[in-house]
């Protein structure tokens, strides 16, 4: 199958034309599309909230679009918690979820009143100190063990260090119970990126026996069951896309069989990956080519825009602009200019031949991409850019300035040469 | 053999009163003791010199006290180039080892008169039209193959992205000679972090005989041999250190053989990890515990300060402060607070029995450490810590706060509740 990005080759010289590559772009429509299909398919269970995970995407712009399709977001650290706020998220609106807490992010998260997902069964002490204990608490599961669905290991929830085990949970809302809690939330995430179908049926079963469980046996009222993330995106051409609506439906299923006569119990997803990877692209310009043992392409991006085939391997999937539909006769490693060899965005890649200038673009950067990109040989983090609706586009992040990437030298005796330096290269970035 | 830190239980204690964990400090002793050790071994040869490389460590405090013991720095990008002439370093003392270079970044190596390390063939038509072409050029070889050491495969050239094949390099010197270069360098890197003492002398053999050949075949002639980097440091108990002044000698052997009548060839060395890696360290504050299907130790540290484990699954070793004599009689995963798996400084470690405000420290972090810092899960790059030869410290560069996070968004709509967040949580950080 012929995978092809989000705008026409047209739209990506006339983007790249107003903007200097690289630049992440995203796809206000299709986010739009994928928040609507989420709520649609759990449309039939009342209160369902999808809570995005700032961290796969933490521009200000996307958040707000998925506010305005009645999404919530997930923060699992301060700067997260501010980034919430600051688009206008509030209270239930907001999930924290993070492990090994610092104490001030405890302490601002009960400040805004956000959902607080215990990570762990000595976290009960640690936010009475720093916050307090709150009314409503959600609960992370980890079930130990592997996760298998049919004949297929998933996963090794024992290797995690997420979330409590389940003689933990009871203890916990024991002691939850005796503190004031009146009202209970259960969490779990055993898999990254699963395009099996079975995937999310599996944790919903899980949670369901484990609310019922707690409800019937020590009286446990709950408020939430949140199936957080997991599901997986098509990053190679030959994968299927996820079937949501079959998804929503067998958890439809579960959920009317498992959770007869606890009321008021809300569900929610934590969809990072799903939400938004497919509707972010990084663009790139090939700027150089060389021929040693192996053919390569040199962008002027590289790790520092998207680090995921650096760290995990992990493929996506490239398009040379305007070359959609010549043949794939060429086998290149698609590089950026990093001095250390896992800079690749691709290895043994088969595509059109590349030539100097042509546009590149990389697929599915929208969750993941932007937010792990580092500063590595001093490189720096581009602009990101929206493709709006109406077909007009606007930065919504300035690229990096040396001046960024100085910032915490500000007050040493460097700073001035620094200053004139960029000045004198005109570096300076503007939104 | 026991690891320890490069500083004693009360100076750690000391430090961490004045400057909140996480931090990386470095020690400065160390630091000139290693610059003057490479001088030393390899001061048989007259103009030889070490371009640390920034990429290891781009602080310019320590870029400084490298220059005050006569070493230089090899550059990989535009801001590298603008630290290392902040800090004062000039023409010769530096040299530009880019690959995939954009046009702008030879353009300022040109401007300041460094010492060109071309990567590909194609980049001399590129540097003409960027800069243009200086007399003296260095070029960098890959072998191709693999890299065998007695009986052990220490890397395949093949598959790196870097430098000529041996045909390519002489083909650069004749294009190179009709252009006008009057003297030419050779550079090559083969392996990381070997800490065979074979590794060294056989990059050296490889680049004098290709020298060589080039001068006796086309009459170049050379001004420059750069081993490159590669020797490493043992970053575990059980490891031997380097014996520098051995493989110094074992070269020296081969440059007397290999040499003769070649006069005005320096050697170079770009030692980063080696010159930097053990006189830094990661101090840190056990801020949690967790007792699941593993004993876990939660760090106010994470990932984002230190990405060695979570990329290359790196081993760095780790000392709790003030039981340095105790017995490793617990096992533990020493964590970070990413939500992300992989975010583990040690997995299974021995340790002695850990508790809550024990200062960890987290060892040879001073190469390829806080410059290899991402901003994941929106957490904050930490401050950076000089001990001084005279035992006083200082801070040589701040901690990130929110606000740095967030500066690429600073023309948004945004950015005044992101201030005002900031201001009212007291996160600004000082110099």
């Amino acid at each position: 199958m012929q995978k092809l990005p989000f705008c026409a080759p047209e739209k990506f010289r006339e983007i790249a034309d107003a903007f200097p590559t690289p630049f992440h772009l995203y796809n206000e429509k299709g986010i739009r599309e994928t928040a609507r299909r989420v709520n649609r398919a759990f449309s039939w269970t009342p209160g369902f909230r999808e809570y995005f995970a700032i961290k796969a995407n933490p521009n200000p712009y996307i958040l707000s679009i998925l506010k305005e399709e009645g999404c919530g977001v997930d923060c699992a650290s301060m700067t997260e918690l501010m980034l919430a706020k600051a688009v206008g998220f509030e209270g239930d609106e907001i999930m924290f979820s993070s492990n090994m807490t610092p104490g001030v992010d405890f302490e601002y998260a009960r400040k805004l009143g956000v959902i607080i997902n215990l990570d762990d069964l000595t976290h009960i002490e640690f936010l009475k100190k720093h916050g307090g204990i709150p009314e409503k608490v959600c609960l992370r599961y980890n079930p130990g063990g592997e996760l298998h669905i049919g004949n297929t290991c998933m996963g090794h929830p024992w290797d995690a260090k997420f979330g409590m085990t389940r003689t933990q949970i009871f203890q916990a809302i024991r002691i939850l119970q005796k503190e004031g809690v009146k009202r209970f939330g259960l969490h779990a995430l055993l898999a990254s990126n699963s395009t099996d179908e079975g995937y999310y049926p599996t944790i919903a079963k899980m949670l369901f026996r484990l609310a019922r469980e707690a409800h019937d046996t020590i009286g446990a009222e709950f408020f939430l069951i949140n199936l957080s993330g997991g599901v997986g995106i098509p990053y190679r051409p030959q994968q299927n896309e996820t079937d949501l609506e079959y998804i929503a439906q067998e958890i439809r299923k579960l959920h009317g069989e498992m959770l007869e006569g606890m009321e008021g119990v809300r569900l929610a997803s934590e969809l990072g990956r799903y939400m938004l990877a497919p509707h972010g692209c990084l663009v790139a310009t090939a700027i150089h080519e060389k021929h040693i043992y192996k053919e390569y392409v040199g962008l002027d991006a590289c790790a520092v825009n998207l680090m995921r085939p650096a760290m995990y391997g992990a493929y996506h999937h490239i398009t040379i602009v305007g070359k959609e539909n010549m043949p794939n006769d060429h086998v290149y490693d698609v590089v950026g200019s990093l001095c250390e060899n896992n800079d690749k965005f691709a290895v043994d890649r088969p595509l059109p031949k590349v030539e100097i200038g042509d546009l590149v673009v990389i697929h599915d950067t929208g969750a993941h991409g932007y937010s792990m990109g580092y500063n590595y040989n001093g490189k720096l983090r581009s602009a990101e850019i929206l493709l709006k609706q109406d077909g007009s586009f606007a930065k919504i992040r300035r690229a990096e300035s040396p001046l960024d990437y100085f910032a915490t030298l500000d007050g040493s005796e460097y700073m001035e040469s620094l200053i004139k330096q960029t000045d004198s290269l005109n570096l300076r970035t503007e939104f």
